[in-house]
This record gives structure tokens, sequence and C-alpha cells, in this order.
């Protein structure tokens, strides 16, 4: 099976279950109602030694960093405040003693920087690598959030940056070069939470998810829980330094905010957005209607035209 | 580091963090008022294989029942009712196919007996071993939520159930015995969900647990948040089938119930207990002030007379 096969087993397994006021499967973060038009929305990420990291290749401090961030991205692709986590790490016996205190240390830093509370965790032994277990809890109006169902035909799609460095900084580190640019991009990425929260706010913003696996594999999700098709300009990816068009496009944990906006409302939100944040957004493609010939697929134009290649992002198995 | 050692590090890291309106660590689970006098808590353990479980003794359909019903324990053990789960698995090559199918379908399965949705996760290929995480969410009304720190001194100190059978049972299993009625009981441990929800709502219960660790160790978590001391009269520790005195104080993962009750109401809520569940209380013990001498430690009481024992739990690392 492979790792969706096992989601989709999982997805079909709940159907008989209570929901409990949660909304279902199939973002970012499960989301439940509380009441004054509130919502809190929940995501977890694990994270495996020898898989998603190298313990020689990434600091503790660093790791601690990042495993805060990646789920912080989570809820802050759907609008959302991240307000708290929860930390469970499995440590095998070297990594209990300095290892943990500059993980944890990292972690807690992290926290403060993005001003989220550690309300909970556990501890365990592992007889084999370490493991890390993160749960964000964040926190919008319920009119504020951002599901990936919600792309309309006409909208443009959008990224918040340039895409690919942290597969070009992912490179680097297999190759030994741990303190390139792209290298400490690729141990630190930075999960866009203020600019998620504003484009919470803008109606004109209607699906949003965060770039995780990348842009080739990520705008399926939004076109299957959409049911839409998506066209994507090939000229207009916005690649990092050092990242060619595949790594931009199929390159994992860019962390990068990808939606869809109303297409009257757009070119207002891109100037916007860069006065409030000095720095561009990027217009990459439109949702168009299914394309009932290829339907899971976006077309790829170049120069307008349409390409047969094939952008894959990331399988976990 | 020892785990609790990590553990302390952790909270005094946390001081300077924002409470997002959580209460601080300390419980068994995490506790978020979210206004019209309810609250939500929340709680995650990380089962290791190796560690936690062995694949040639635990079915992998039991194992999903295991790793729901541990966090709908901690849960109950406020006095809450679970809600809701998210479930991650990191899993080898050699175990993505049949062993994730069953042990989704029981984790699935324990859901539904529970009543409790599933609204997320993450799967993972994992370098070693497999390992899941669990977070699980509960719900209650504010004023019947119970806390380790509310023991008062006079208190009876109860279990709800009889004590070592899991540590049996995991002895039986590692002699390569799966099928005794302790190993079945180790594999497939039941939270005391009813009976943690009709505990939260009877005032004269003061502080609540689970008891995960044994209660040799356990009573401590109670005694220090609490700032009381703690006599257990020996004779009166009810022992599961098989399992000695060292067993049944010692033995970790019993998923009992242990708690605090005013003494003048102790005896009637015992009565209304068994007429409820048709099985009794049992009362192990009183809260007492702190013993100035060994802080830490309770007295043990053999016919009355102190003995010079200790009854240490389980330390995962």
């Amino acid at each position: 099976m492979t790792e969706f096969g096992l989601i989709d087993h999982i997805r079909t397994l709940c159907e008989t279950l209570p929901t409990a006021g949660f909304e279902g499967i199939g973002d970012d973060c499960a989301v439940l109602p509380i009441g004054h038009d509130e919502a809190l929305v929940f995501t977890t990420d694990l994270l495996c030694e020898g898989v998603h990291f190298l313990r020689t290749a990434t600091p503790p401090g660093e790791l601690g960093g990042k495993s805060l961030a990646v789920n912080l991205s989570d809820v802050a692709s759907m609008g959302a405040r991240p307000v708290a986590t929860l930390l469970s790490l499995a440590l095998p016996a070297d990594a209990t003693g300095e290892w943990a205190q500059a993980f944890t240390e990292g972690y807690c830093a992290a926290s403060e920087r993005y001003g989220t509370a550690l309300v909970g965790g556990d501890t365990t032994g592992s007889e084999s690598g370490i493991t890390i277990s993160v749960t964000a809890i964040g926190r919008a109006p319920l009119a504020h959030l951002k599901r990936r169902s919600a792309a309309r035909i006409g909208d443009h799609i959008f990224t918040t940056g340039r895409l690919g460095g942290s597969a070009v900084g992912l490179r680097d580190l297999l190759a030994g070069q741990l303190d390139t640019q792209a290298a400490v991009l690729h141990r630190n990425p930075v999960p866009q939470i203020e600019e998620g929260i504003w484009l919470g706010r803008r109606m004109e913003v209607h699906a949003m998810m965060d770039l995780s696996d990348g842009l080739g594999s990520d705008i399926r999700h939004i076109m299957e829980q959409s049911h839409v098709g998506a066209a994507i300009d090939l000229d207009r990816i916005p690649r990092a330094d050092g990242a060619d068009l595949q790594t931009a496009l199929g390159g994992g944990e860019d962390y990068q905010l990808l939606f869809t906006a109303e297409a009257a409302q757009a070119e207002k939100l891109a100037r916007d957005f860069e006065r409030d944040f000095g720095r561009p957004l990027y217009d990459v493609g439109r949702i168009t209607d299914v394309n009932s010939k290829v339907p899971a697929q976006p077309v790829w134009l170049q120069n307008g035209i349409p390409q047969s290649v094939d952008f894959m992002g990331f399988e976990h198995f």
C-alpha cells in the first residue's frame, strides 16, 4: 500500500464513526467549531531519523525549531493562528542527554518566536532511531478558515514565495555541504503564519494549503477536493536560487502557501500583500474546469501551449 | 537525563512561553476552557516497537485498539468524555501492507466502540521500527474536570479495579504464552471512560489520574501536585489474579483510575459506584499531611504499621 492508499483505507474505515462536531479529513488541519463563530484547528506531523533528518546533518536545536515550524505551517495554511502544541519524543539511549536538551531548547525558543504554548507531550525510550511527533492547535474565526475544497473556476493560483530552495538545500546537505544558504534554509523553514492569517481575512482568497510535497503534487489536492482542474504556467513558476523547474515543482518542504483567489480581486490582493509584507505574491496559473481526459493532472503551459510532462511530488513510502 | 529529568527541563524552558489560555503541564491532559463553562482536554502518547510492544507478540488489530485505549484512559482520568483522536504512524517497509491495514481496522473498530472520531494524522516511512503516536481530545464541563493537584488531607484513596494484571500478562507474553487471560488483558486494556465521567460529576471526588506506571509510582504525582502525603494500606491493595504485592504496586499499564475523595462521602460514593457499575471501588489509603522526613514517599502500612519498602514504578528511560 502507498502512503495515499493507506490514507484512503483509513478514510473509508472512518466513514461510520461519529464526527463529534469536527469537519472530516481532507485539509491540512481538522476543524472543530467551538461557538461564538470561532473554531479550533488541529494538525499532527511525525519526523523520523533517517527519513526526515540525519542526526549528523542537522543540529538538534535547529531540528527542534523545524519540528515546530512544519506543524505551524499547517495551521497557518488554514488561515488560523497557532496557539499551542504537544511534543512527543522517542529517544534512543545516546540521544537522551545533550541531544534532547538542545532539541527542546530549540523547540522552546521557536515556540517563543512564534508565540505558541507547549501544553503537553510524551517522552519514551526508543530501540532504534529518534522519532518526533508534534500536534499543533490553532484558533480562528470560522469565517476566516480556508479549505482545499473552496477553489472556483477562474481563480488565480498564487504562491507566497519562490520554490525549490529547500530541495536544493537538501541536495547540499546530502553532499556534505552543511553551510550553504539553501542548506540552512532547509533546516530552518519559516512558517508563513502572519501571511496565512492575513490571507485568511481576505474573502477573495478561496482555497489554501501549504507546500510540503511540492506544487506539482500539492495542487492536485486542491483540484481533487474542489472538483476542478488547473492550468499552471511553467514560465511563471518562481524558482529559488539554484533550483531548476523540476526542483521547483517536485521538491518538497518549501512551506510557502499555495492558494487560489477570485480573478477580479487578484491584482489588488497581490498589491496589498506586497505593501504589507514587502515581497510579492507569485501568480502561477488558473483554476479551470475539470480536464475530462486526465482529471488528476494539472495542465502545464509553456508560452500558453500545453506540455506533456509530469512533475511528481514526494511520497513518503 | 532520566525521563522525568527531561520533563522538568522542558517545564523550565516553557515558563516564559505564552499560555494561550491553557492550564500548564502537570495533569494527564492539558486543559483549554472554551466558554459556556466548558473545556477541551488534550493528551498524546507514543508507542514504540521494541519498547512498548513486540510485533511478534501483539496482533496489529489489538495494537490498534490499545493505542487508542491508552490515550482515552488519560482523557477519562480527567473526568472528560473523549470525542476525537489524531493518529500518526511511522512504518517500515514490511509493515505498510497487511500490518497497517489490520492495525487501522483495529483502531477504527475501537473508535467505534468508544464513540470517538478520527479527525487527522500523518503517515510516513520508517528506517527502523514502527512508531505510533496518538493525540486524544476530550470535552467536559469545566466544573467536572479532576486534577492531580486537588487532593486534600483526610481524603480516602481509591482505585477502580484490581492491579497488576497487565504486568502478569506482559510476563506471560515474554515467556511466549500469548493466550493467557492476563496476556489478552495486557494487549487489550479497557479505558475507564464511563467510570471517569461518572466520577467527574461527583463533587466529593477531588484528585484523579489513571494508573499507567503503577500505583507505587503514580500516587507520587498526586502527592507532589497536591502538596500532601499519602498512607497506603498494603493489606487493602486489590491484586489481580497471579499478581503479588510488588507486581500490583509496581507493574504498569493497568489503566484503572486512581482518585481521592472526601472522607465523609467516601462510603456513599463507593456504594453508588457499585450500584451503577456492578463492581466495587477499592479503598486503599488516606491522604495525609506531607511526610516531612521523606516527602516524595508514601507511607506503606501493614496492619497499621509503617513498612520500610519502596515500590518503584516504571520509568521509560
